[in-house]
């Protein structure tokens, strides 16, 4: 699709704080002309025949037709057996790669300023398979996953994704030294792969030495991939050292351009309703969002404004350390992108 | 036994600077004049009968006459099918917790100056159950085994731990929103245990928010109890947070009083025999050992002396950012240890 026509992205508000941080975005996608349409949806689960927890119909229809989603944070079931919806939506489109850049904000303080690295996890099996058993009273066994198929299509994405936005190295993380079979399996095909981009740099390294390393001195990182579990770890240490879930952007990619990107921080349900949230991390998702899509422009001016205002330390939510509203904190950005007119 | 009479322990020096250091280690508890004796070990793997790789009977009758032994590093065995000996000497003697405190040391700068925690990491099963298939060709599964008595053997040790140290809290870690059923039942037994210790404070929370909470402010932590794998991953990035494996030390707990100190630092062959290794790691590990044995007086003496040493930033290995030798940082603490008495 050429830039210049309207596209029709799903729009899960999602619960919480969730609504207001939506429409900053689109408040600021407006502001920078965007071309983008937005189809609203709710993916609160359902119970289908059977009494199987799923999503709702219309919000399946939405991203089949649209491919591409933007969601905003879903709250934890509560109900026995419901699933994490998160995980449902993952599963559901066959969302393989959690691909989440950690780049250090300029103005947001936090005791690492070279940061600028991304982790890709692989999102579909490994440790979260969901396949556990009781043995015997008191005997638990949980079934980690691992196959040559999801390895090898999670570390060519990594590769792609190294030589599509300009970064050298790709590094595995594994405990291939304790799951010699698994993460081994997972390891080779990551090799295999690297052999095809003689032009990546590629390193492995054990997951605990990463994150030691990591808090040491993040800046030696460039791209991380790793099974399910590791991800999960290394996406949230990292983005905590360059602020928090509040600034870290986040994009679940699957086949075929299908691909939801969200915020990954909770609901907030203290502040909900307040205009008191920060929608950075949903807007930074929205412009991973609009390259993703190919608008490159667009997505370039809105994370300009958004780190320029972050960067002025004049206009901030609380948890940047100001005490403007949420409302607020837009409008200064709409205002930035407009003037780069 | 009394804190006078002289106890025997048994010093594994390890490889590569492993015999630097542990020369260290006995130069400063003769000038503390600790009253330990060593029966000095090696534990490099044998093939036992039907070919099983086996600590060497020397080591393991040593080791179960004195219950207590000090480590350094080993080097990592290359043979197909060779153990690690480090999870070899832990399932030998049934060593099932493994207990890292991480304290943040004065005078040597990392991004965190209030570090003051410790990881107590279940040692025996869980991911590193060694359980592992071939599906079919392309899949493989690990398996993740947890059980009732290993969990609550593992948290009670975390909540005397808590009770003897002058602690106050006790975080377990965990993923039972993924595995419901092994993180569950830790999980379970944990809340059960911590019935039985009011005087604790006892608390949950996931591994990723562990994580992102612990590179943003790692004061807060006080214990945190988990399984396995998360306690190899947390544990050494807590270490990170102080500066790393060279000044953090280990002990891993049996019953009955057996228990193994180590450094869980690499062999540095690269300097190792050049008097250039930094012995503080074995050292605050030995220190830990005095401590389980009793010897508090000794312990504390011997601390002082090595964080003093320092603190004055003028005798530093080069690790820690000054160009003195092993035996002149050893020599340092010596003098500092005899001039207490
Ligand atoms: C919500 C939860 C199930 C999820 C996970 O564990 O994967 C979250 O931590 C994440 O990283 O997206
Ligand atoms: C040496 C290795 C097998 C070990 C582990 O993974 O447990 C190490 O990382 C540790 O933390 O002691």
């Amino acid at each position: 699709s050429s830039p210049c026509s309207i596209q029709t992205v799903t729009l899960i508000p999602g619960d919480g704080i969730g609504p207001e941080i939506s429409t900053a975005v689109m408040k600021i996608f407006e502001a920078a002309k965007a071309p983008i349409q937005w189809e609203e949806r709710n993916v609160t689960a359902i119970k289908g025949p059977g009494g199987r927890w799923m999503i709702p119909p219309e919000a399946k229809e939405s991203m089949n037709k649209n491919k591409i989603g933007l969601k905003g944070p879903l709250k934890t079931p509560i109900a026995a057996g419901h699933p994490s919806m998160n995980l449902l939506l993952r599963k559901t489109f066959d969302l393989y790669a959690n691909v989440r850049p950690c780049v250090s904000i300029e103005g947001y303080k936090t005791p690492y300023t070279d940061v600028d690295l991304v982790t890709i996890r692989e999102n579909t099996e490994g440790e979260y398979s969901g396949i556990e058993h009781l043995i015997v009273d008191g005997v638990v066994q949980s079934i980690k996953l691992i196959t040559e198929e999801a390895s090898r299509r999670i570390a060519k994405y990594a590769f792609e994704y190294a030589r599509n936005n300009q970064r050298t190295s790709v590094t595995a993380v594994h405990k291939a030294n304790i799951m010699r079979m698994s993460d081994g399996l997972f390891l080779r095909k990551c090799r295999e792969v690297a052999e095809n981009y003689k032009d990546v740099k590629f390193t492995e390294m054990y997951l605990d030495t990463v994150c030691l390393n990591m808090v040491q001195d993040p800046s030696h990182f460039d791209i991380l991939v790793m099974p399910n579990l590791y991800g999960d770890i290394l996406s949230d240490l990292c983005a905590g050292l360059i602020g928090g879930l509040g600034v870290t952007p986040s994009g679940n990619i699957g086949a075929n351009g299908v691909a939801i990107f969200e915020s990954v921080h909770g609901t907030a349900p203290d502040i909900a309703g307040k205009d008191l949230a920060n929608p950075t991390a949903l807007l930074l998702s929205a412009v991973m969002m609009l390259r993703h899509m190919g608008l490159h422009g667009h997505a370039k001016k809105i994370e300009t404004a958004c780190f320029d205002t972050i960067r002025d330390e004049k206009v901030l939510t609380k948890d940047l350390g100001g005490n403007a509203k949420c409302s607020e904190f837009t409008a200064d950005i709409c205002r930035r992108v407009q003037d780069m007119d």
